[in-house]
């Protein structure tokens, strides 16, 4: 068995980011510059929100944190973005999901220019991604595939198991899986709420990708020898022995899955740092496709 | 064994759709128009475009046929289509598909307003779809999930199998059965040449579609008792007995798999009607949606 370090391949590509930012801020060039909308005081949504900041000082990016209130309407939540997406030193846009219940979560996406969603969540990246064009890949799917690219994990003609159907994970890595790409060529079964023999079809899974937000909801028993499996669950579980009174917890019961796995990914430590280093190469590129585009028209 | 009768339920649409195209008229509207460009001279594209053309006159709409030589530029085809995209009175563009070597399919498709992208082409009306927002579906996994509704076959919780992972109807259609919609919240798995054990997981599904464009390439030992069978396929094979000199075969070797199936699409007379009634009533979706825009800007 062998654990697939996001915390090492994440630092990685960081480290690899860190020098191409630094080529450019030699060569007089702006460096890529991430502004970040976080509406409300979400605890989850702070920490992460914390996290993407501290990889863009790490990397050497700008970051801009726009923190508005619970109750700001859509009207000025679209004013902002408008704002962000006319502004050529911005590159990247993202707004911390969820956003409170009055205001629509697709108007919101929808109004950021897709060439600055560095979250890849805009229909016409999604619609992109699908179609195999040039785009920004959600970033925890997208971090995900550079995790099994950097451990050489062979998926070509192996079948995986996607549980959770939802938009910004399961359904785009049931595409990615199954593109014909490199990694990829897989089969792929999507899994979710209506799925009634999901324990059968995981025990057929080379690769299972669990993405259902349910603690420890993977067992031992829904796993065959040589999987390789991937968790994306992140749960806060009550703990009173830790400081911040919980502990967090991912969709697969990693002691007893472990050992019957050729690869798993840890929580935490697996596809979290891989969600921000994906965030930070989106972001990269939006930069430097705007500075190919300005060369192009010198 | 019931047969999916596409000319039929194609039929129920088109009804549907003249008697609400002569409302449209009577209020001295204007009728939806779809306008198609077809480039060089493929038999099976001829076809099609032709059959398209006519279901128009069949339920009022107005049609455009636009012709260009085989050899027209990317530029000029471009060229044309922002024409189209710009004039209020054409609500529907489709191009024939496939489009000659020497162009960009993807850079053409991308041009066409997404607002008169009636065959769902377009990345953004993908990525809507992907996403559960409104847009237009890719005609051909349209017809398919308006044929499923039309029978009322159930397929919450079923098993799908789709073969095939084309742009134009193996993905989309592996999108549309895993969505919570009805029909849909099938568990999909979606194979494709990658995939090594095609005739097990065939035995596993209470649907399969086949979309894979080889005649005849599902037989009766890779298909379960009870089982929903789509045909998708629509080959030309020699046939010295027909005039045409050929036949049309599906992905499907029917007789021997028909009787094993609680419902079958026939080729021809299945898909096929199904997707020209899609088309129809995309290019109706589009028109609607422009007078509801008049009439809400008065």
């Amino acid at each position: 068995m062998q654990i697939l370090n996001g915390k090492e391949a994440a630092q990685a590509i960081k480290d690899s980011l860190k020098i191409k930012v630094a080529q450019l801020a030699s060569q007089g060039k702006e460096v890529p510059h991430l502004a970040a909308i976080l509406v409300g005081n979400n605890g989850a949504s702070e920490t992460y929100v914390a996290a993407k900041v501290k990889a863009c000082e790490e990397v050497g990016f700008k970051s801009t944190l726009i923190r508005a209130e619970e109750n700001i309407t859509a009207q000025k939540l679209l004013e902002t973005i408008r704002e962000l997406n006319s502004d050529p030193d911005v590159d990247g846009i993202l707004v911390q999901l969820p956003l409170p219940k009055h205001i629509s979560e697709d108007e919101v996406i929808n109004a950021i220019d897709p060439g600055k969603d560095v979250d890849g969540f805009h229909p016409s990246n999604v619609g992109r991604m699908v179609l195999g064009q040039s785009t920004f890949v959600p970033a925890t799917p997208y971090g995900i595939m550079l995790l099994l690219e950097h451990y050489k994990v062979e998926t070509k003609g192996k079948h995986a198991v996607v549980i959770g159907r939802s938009n910004i994970v399961g359904r785009p890595m049931s595409i990615l899986l199954s593109g014909n790409s490199n990694p990829g060529n897989c089969t792929v079964t999507l899994c979710h709420s209506h799925t009634p023999n999901l324990k059968e079809l995981c025990l057929e899974a080379d690769i299972i990708v669990a993405a259902l937000g349910r603690a420890e909801f993977v067992t031992a028993h829904m796993v065959k020898d040589g999987a390789v499996v991937i968790d994306v669950g992140i749960t806060r579980v009550e703990d009173a022995t830790k400081k911040s009174g919980f502990k967090l917890k991912g969709d697969v019961a990693y002691d007893e899955v472990a050992p019957k796995c050729s690869f798993i990914t840890p929580v935490p430590g697996g596809v979290g740092p891989m969600t921000i280093a994906a965030l930070m190469k989106n972001t990269f590129k939006s930069c430097a496709q705007k500075h190919y585009e300005e060369a192009e028209g010198e």
